[in-house]
């Protein structure tokens, strides 16, 4: 019954403004991937439970009643498995190229080369360095930058076997490190690491499920480096975010403006276009426009919104009803999450799609090669593009939702910090330990990951978190699915009154409180914490919560949600944040059943060993439940710990 | 009609000893994949063309009538392309992560640590030092091989954009160089290009097939320079080959001794048991056995044939047929195309699987880290259980098929220009240019690759050759090709009789009787150059001829055939032949004509772009023809531009 509602429903949403667009160009011939997503039903079994192995070409091979293995005699754990690790690779190595990218306007810096980039955060890159035991004092910003480049290459490239990724072992908690160790998952480099796995799941090579799973969370381990490495160096290229006030939802276009929405998932395109636009208005007020307005899409939009306050104009799975608003003169995109589907959709409109990217072009496209050591000269090209095109409006197409939603955001750890350390200036993080040990918070949950048409869009994002603020839950949230809230309205103050529990209420009052001069506007029901590429921001809270603690990841009460999750990026934090010892609920089931066996170990057999788990669960009401129970679990054990401990004067995280 | 019988006949093979062992297990229970392939009919049509999509888990996609694209919006052009990137990197990586086994080897020799390894041929370091530009003169070849080992490393790990790989530079023709770099596909390095390219095919990145595909080649040349690295440090470690005279087919089992089956790709690991093997004969024989005997299976094979002699068991798709003769006491594997069905069958036997390498493991497998710092004892301890193995035979499945072959083999290109040099001392290789030029020869084609159940086993590679021979093509081998001419009788001297045309007899007479006091044996009727990872070996033959014609290598009359093809090494190894200028059969059709655009690019486009172009050709007469229609092509035109440059003194490679 759900299963045939699911079939028909084209409107499956619940964004007001994406179910607007919808319902306006219903039968217009318009194809977006909602009806594509009909289209598709039903989609094929053995792929979606992970039984389908493409990897040599004497198959395809699937298993069935009558194959029960593959023709080379592999079994569907070893199946499954060989899957899992190349979609964690796809992840890994889609945010490493995104840091490589980053890494090499660095490394032009850092030899001399003319450049538009520099050093905006020069507290960060002391930071940063001191983290890795660089040293800072008595030295320049681009000696340390120099070096913190340096070592930022070696974690991509080392060859070396005995020596070990130093950005995990910098930010992560010593027991994880030694769990690394013991498991032989603890990386060298990324590079290698993507290599040798890819190598692993090559045809007669690993049948084991346990091996090539642990391959996948080491490959994973190399997603958290890259990724925790792009975070560090855009924040010393472009900032560290500081909390800012925007808007987010389609209600962010504005009729006589020159509207460019912003998509895709690198600072290094997007920062230089908003400066470029904001240096522009003239031109485009010759064009007939009010002047430029940027807004974006998924994680580009993130980066902009965190440290420009560029409003959000719609999360990844209505990228293409944007389009439809027929109010976005260019749609300028970058790299991963871009569905092809736009070009498509654009031509029906005024719309310039515009690729950047050398690897990510769209045929039909208009492509600027945006070649970083000009980037200030590129991105007024691409702006210019999107004045031009404002010019081709056609009026009668325009379509504006009116919605839009008040969002606070910008919430980096330092921020956050910052803003605790008002409670408690001592250790900042101590003022969430505190409120978890008095039983006035649950602990926190993390929301991250994308959209999937598996599940109505943005409906479990939605649901489980306003469940969880509910069960005082302290929520922090990134890419997608802080697009979700951005829209929807849970980004800002005022949903604190309508969804928080009296735990958390109590909480945010006194956080609020502190803070009152410092802010220009009321802290939000959910910290915003960045792209989906920052979610090793968030893994850095755990880490300050597991030190304030005096106990490793697995005893933090930490989970996260992953409602909507799509790409193979979502399934590679997802293995790190189980190996760091996080419980993490996805909401679309990966395809992993297909295999007892392996699924046994993402949802059973993985907290044994790390601490962490899966938890698949497409229903919002039961898997906010089980969110709560994981946290509970914790919470308790703390507990029950802290007063054996209190009680028998020992450290508390030797005891379980 | 053929498809019926293709899906019913159990007997896919025409080497008389597997057949022999099919039917005498008829009805066993045992089961191979000869069994599973029926089993696994039919196979998914959206697989086989390539236009199933898994790479995010919105998917899996599949494009039918109902969905022309994608739910992202992906056309079929995209997810072929994307598909196919990814094969090559599967391919690419199992190749590198080869040759970064040999160079972590090679690495403890060059820091001075204790190895069971060492150098031993120091002509060949000086040949590919001297290539790379590295000094030789008055340097120990310590020093020498510390340099070597470094540069090989920087081709794995190099970061620097502006630096291109020294391999290739050092190996291919110029015009090839240019020919990369205008395409943008020159690789910096070979672990920057698997991460950017798996990168690129993440959802939502790259869309156009042009750039995908290209970027497939990139992969693919990383293929060819990390396949040559492997081969050249192979031979620097284990001693470059010379012919060799041994035996091909499952008649090489000795009833009466310890049979020792090699089986995967790396010498490394093998090159080790054959010595101890050699040393332990007195163990075998307290264990009642008249000694050991090792034989090769696959590319492992391929590798201790080349250097030892060691004689050939079988080719990858009776691997399985081997264990059943109740006779190998035990497979030892190493890495890549070990069917996972293995074991399985040998617990039906007493044969022991013994997989020795981390990243290849096989659950319920007797399991011995071949820790290469403790070779020789790792080795040893291996025989060992083969010798334990021996004592638990069941005399009553013995049934060795009584079919064996003589073999020599041990044709590295060295081996070759020491041959040819017999007929023409100041450049050996003009032998084989002459007998092109005087039309006695009507060039050369190289047999490569698998085996795959899609087409019956060894038949292709037999018709084929068999077929070019009659031609007066002069044929070289390599993988498991080479394993179906050894098995079948093609790699003596009396095959020439049987197959050769009156032009191949000629030129092969004269260079055996140039060569009578120097070789123990009659030079073959096919030259096996060695396992799969040497294919670069012939591609140096290639650079050889261009060089000898003063011609770009799309002029030279040398294509490629892969009847059989499997694994995503033989997709790797075909797309950098094209790229590099060779025209490639394929047995198999690959999943790419699900987009007739890729396709087309594959078969028409690429030889526009880069000279060499795919055929796909299941029918062995037919591509037997296609072959001699592509090699005929350039001879014509050879000789056309080779008269008309004699005739107005001008240089021939610059005038078409």
């Amino acid at each position: 019954m759900a299963e045939k509602k699911k079939e028909k429903d084209r409107n499956r949403t619940i964004d007001p403004a994406a179910l607007e667009v919808l319902a306006k160009t219903e039968g217009s011939g318009v194809e977006t991937a909602y009806d594509r997503y009909l289209n598709m039903q039903p989609q094929c079994n053995y792929g979606n439970t992970g039984i389908c192995c493409t990897i040599c070409i004497q198959g395809p091979c699937r298993i069935t009643k009558k194959a029960s293995k593959g023709i080379c005699g592999a079994a569907p754990y070893t199946i499954v498995a060989r899957n899992l690790v190349r979609h964690v690779l796809g992840g890994t190595s889609a945010h490493c190229d995104h840091g490589m990218h980053i890494m090499s306007v660095m490394r032009e810096i850092a030899d001399g080369h003319e450049s538009d980039y520099g050093i905006t955060d020069p507290a960060k890159l002391k930071r940063v360095a001191t983290q890795l035991d660089i040293a800072v004092e008595g030295r320049s910003d681009l000696e340390i930058f120099k070096d913190v480049v340096d070592l930022a290459e070696q974690e991509f490239s080392r060859l070396d076997k005995r020596t070990y990724s130093k950005w995990m072992q910098a930010t992560v908690v010593p027991e994880r490190v030694e769990k690394a160790m013991d498991c032989s998952i603890m990386p060298n480099s990324i590079h290698k690491t993507i290599a040798e796995s890819m190598a692993q799941t090559h045809m007669g090579m690993d049948a084991d499920p346990v091996n090539l799973v642990f391959q996948a969370l080491k490959a994973a381990l190399c997603d958290y480096i890259g990724m925790h490495i792009s975070t560090d160096l855009s924040d010393i290229l472009f900032g560290t975010p500081t909390p800012v006030v925007s808007e987010g939802n389609m209600g962010v276009l504005e009729e006589k403006m020159v509207n460019i929405a912003l998509h895709g998932h690198n600072p290094v395109l997007s920062e230089m276009i908003v400066k470029a636009a904001r240096e522009m208005q003239d031109e485009a007020k010759e064009a007939g426009a009010e002047g430029i307005k940027c807004m974006g899409i998924c994680c580009t939009g993130n980066e902009v919104l965190m440290r420009q306050g560029v409003p959000v104009l719609t999360n990844f799975l209505s990228q293409e009803l944007a389009i439809m608003t027929g109010a976005v003169d260019a749609m300028v995109v970058d790299v991963q999450c871009i569905m092809p589907g736009i070009q498509s959709v654009a031509e029906c409109y005024h719309t310039k799609i515009i690729t950047t990217i050398p690897n990510a072009k769209i045929p039909s496209s208009y492509y600027v090669d945006f070649d970083d050591t000009r980037a200030m000269e590129k991105a007024r090209e691409i702006v210019t593009v999107a004045i031009e095109a404002f010019k081709e409006r056609n009026p009668e197409k325009i379509n504006i939702p009116q919605e839009k939603h008040k969002i606070v955001a910008g919430f980096s750890l330092e921020a956050m910090e910052d803003i605790l350390g008002a409670l408690s200036p001592e250790s900042p993080i101590k003022a969430v330990t505190d409120a978890v040990d008095s039983g006035e918070l649950e602990g926190v949950c993390l929301f991250a990951g994308c959209n999937n048409l598996k599940v109505p869009h943005d409906d479990s994002h939605f649901t489980i978190a306003t469940e969880l603020a509910k069960n005082d839950v302290l929520l922090v949230s990134t890419g997608c699915a802080a697009g979700t809230f951005g829209k929807l309205g849970l980004l800002n103050g005022d949903a604190i009154e309508k969804y928080a529990g009296d735990g958390l209420k109590a909480f945010l009052k006194r956080l609020n409180d502190a803070n009152k001069d410092k802010l220009g506007d009321d802290l939000p029901l959910i910290f915003h914490m960045g792209s989906c590429v920052d979610n090793t921001r968030c893994y850095d809270f755990v880490t300050a919560l597991a030190k304030q603690w005096g106990v490793d990841t697995p005893k933090v009460p930490f989970v996260a949600s992953a409602p909507e999750a799509m790409s193979e990026k979502a399934v590679s934090i997802g293995s790190w944040c189980v190996t760091l010892g996080v419980p993490t609920h996805v909401g679309v089931i990966p395809p992993i059943p297909g295999s007892p066996l392996v699924d046994g170990i993402a949802l059973q057999i993985a907290q044994d060993v790390y601490g962490g788990y899966f938890m698949w669960e497409e229903d919002p009401m039961e898997a906010s439940k089980k969110l709560m129970d994981a946290l509970q679990e914790r919470t308790w054990k703390m507990k029950v710990h802290k007063m054996a401990a209190e009680k028998y004067e020992t450290e508390i995280s030797k005891t379980w």
